[in-house]
């Protein structure tokens, strides 16, 4: 099997066990698929879950596609060649309860040819990260040990290279530098060399993708029952318009997906199902609002309140490199 | 009075005179107004109104900013000089009942200086539209026909030409070129001349501020006691995602804002209250929704279905001039 089969498939695979466990732990909704081409070359399986018990919107879509390289992406990508292909998965849950996180994750392969369709650059890019309504700091060190645990089996600079990627990446700039959430990794434009080639990249991304089941599934479990208050979904909502004004304003993926004439629905699934916009909404000083708000505006480093029981247990969890 | 305080005293008198009449039509509500300072020049005066019997949310903004020309100014407005000043009123008004219309507008000066305080460009714009949840094709020729009646008083041309920049303007390109609202008018870059001077295009702003009086309040007074559906308030509400995809994605003068450090909530006051972003919602063929949806994607010319009656009576309701 070739290096792009092999690529498809850890994405398919992904793909497919990520949707089992989220439709496991929701209990009641299960995943619709829309399959659909693409003009210009290529195409995806858009997965969508909605009104579940647990999972109130949410998409886990792969996509391959391919094409000529266009002058929008020449100026946008800075990048030279004639032909290109790219495989990903794209995932955004958002959760019903604000006790349990908003996740997204992303994991790509983006290949250039001659033309003479030969493999003339390559790179590798991903990364998970979370985006709670309320901060329970066992979570954000569960989740961030997690990822710390599967970088340190790669590469022992990778965890803190990543991370700060990550919290330098999802930044709400006009508000401030408020990031999105509390991070997790977030790395790009990775290129195979002899230490690290292409099969290096693969079992990282498929390590990572494995990890979110690990990551994120046990914060769902222990908080989807948690009872909730009016005011809570408020603030839910609050934040869910920071969500939507990251992504419109400031992702990259998703207004180069705007401009270049990608299928929309799949690159909107990413906004939150319901959302509020309040004038000037401040939380009070003192509340688990402002909590959550003082972690956004100063990352911190979860990882390094980490305990060897942890480590321990997350060693388990992640054993799947 | 030079030109420039005679702009400000008409901007504020705008304020003034649209603030009385949207709270006499709510009944509730009242306007709270925010004073700001503006670190490197100026200020303004936003003024909010929330949870009315009419109106969910809504902001009549007045500023009065000035400062150097910076880099970022001189790339992305393309201006040369060493000073600028601009003033300008910029409302956004978001209605609780889907049956009553959302309502933007503004309108602005804007000065260039060199560095002996000398002015060396100047120009105005503005425009009013109107964005339906519902249509009602007698609104929508009442609407047109005040703006049409105003801009025939100033320069037969204007209508037509204005119209077509607002329809042009305020599109989701990412959505198949669907268009925000059924439009209005917009102008931009407009330098005074013999036959144009400032003093005429401050007339025709002030005419047009006052035409959102009688082109608007109408309209809410007929409206505004409809009972309505879940069915209408979610549709509502997902046409107010549009809103949202609009604004941060397209909206010049709200990116302009975002990354040259504005103040972020009075910039933002525009989204609406309450949204959803649902995955590829499709209104029901033949439905009411569909042909709202229809008007949006093929732009119509309202005002070519104008009767003698209606003009009469826009005459008089616009006779403001």
């Amino acid at each position: 099997m070739n290096e792009k089969d092999k690529w498809i498939e850890i994405i398919h695979e992904l793909q497919d066990s990520i949707c089992h466990s989220l439709e496991a732990v929701d209990g009641k909704a299960v995943f619709h698929e829309d399959s659909w081409q693409r003009e210009e070359g290529g195409g995806g399986k858009t997965r969508i879950i909605s009104n579940g018990n647990v999972f109130e919107k949410g998409g886990v879509n792969s996509s391959i596609v391919f094409g000529d390289v266009t002058e929008t992406m020449r100026k946008q990508l800075q990048i030279e060649g004639s032909k290109w292909f790219a495989c990903g998965l794209s995932i955004v849950i958002h959760p019903l309860n604000p006790f349990v996180p908003t996740i997204h994750c992303n994991y790509r392969m983006f290949e250039l040819y001659n033309d003479r369709d030969e493999v003339i650059d390559r790179w590798f890019g991903g990364g998970t990260d979370l985006t709670p309504y309320y901060l329970f700091q066992e979570d954000a060190i569960h989740f961030h040990g997690i990822y710390k645990a599967i970088c340190e089996k790669f590469d022992p600079a990778f965890y803190n290279q990543f991370k700060k990627n990550c919290d330098d990446y999802f930044v709400n700039w006009h508000r401030n530098s408020e990031r999105r959430g509390i991070g997790g990794i977030f790395y790009d434009h990775q290129r195979p060399t002899n230490e690290k080639d292409g099969d290096f990249w693969m079992r990282f991304a498929k390590s990572c993708g494995d990890g979110f089941i690990s990551a994120y599934i046990p914060i769902v479990e222990k908080r989807k029952a948690a009872s909730f208050t009016e005011h809570n979904r408020y603030w839910q909502e609050i934040r869910r318009g920071r969500y939507v004004e990251f992504n419109l304003v400031h992702d990259r993926g998703t207004l180069f997906g705007l401009k270049t004439n990608g299928r929309i629905e799949s690159i909107l699934m990413s906004l939150p199902p319901t959302v509020r916009f309040d004038y000037n909404y401040q939380p009070l000083p003192g509340s688990e609002e402002e909590k959550l708000l003082d972690v956004l505006l100063h990352p911190k480093e979860w990882a390094g309140i980490i305990t060897e029981a942890d480590k321990n247990e997350w060693a388990k969890q992640s054993n799947t490199c």
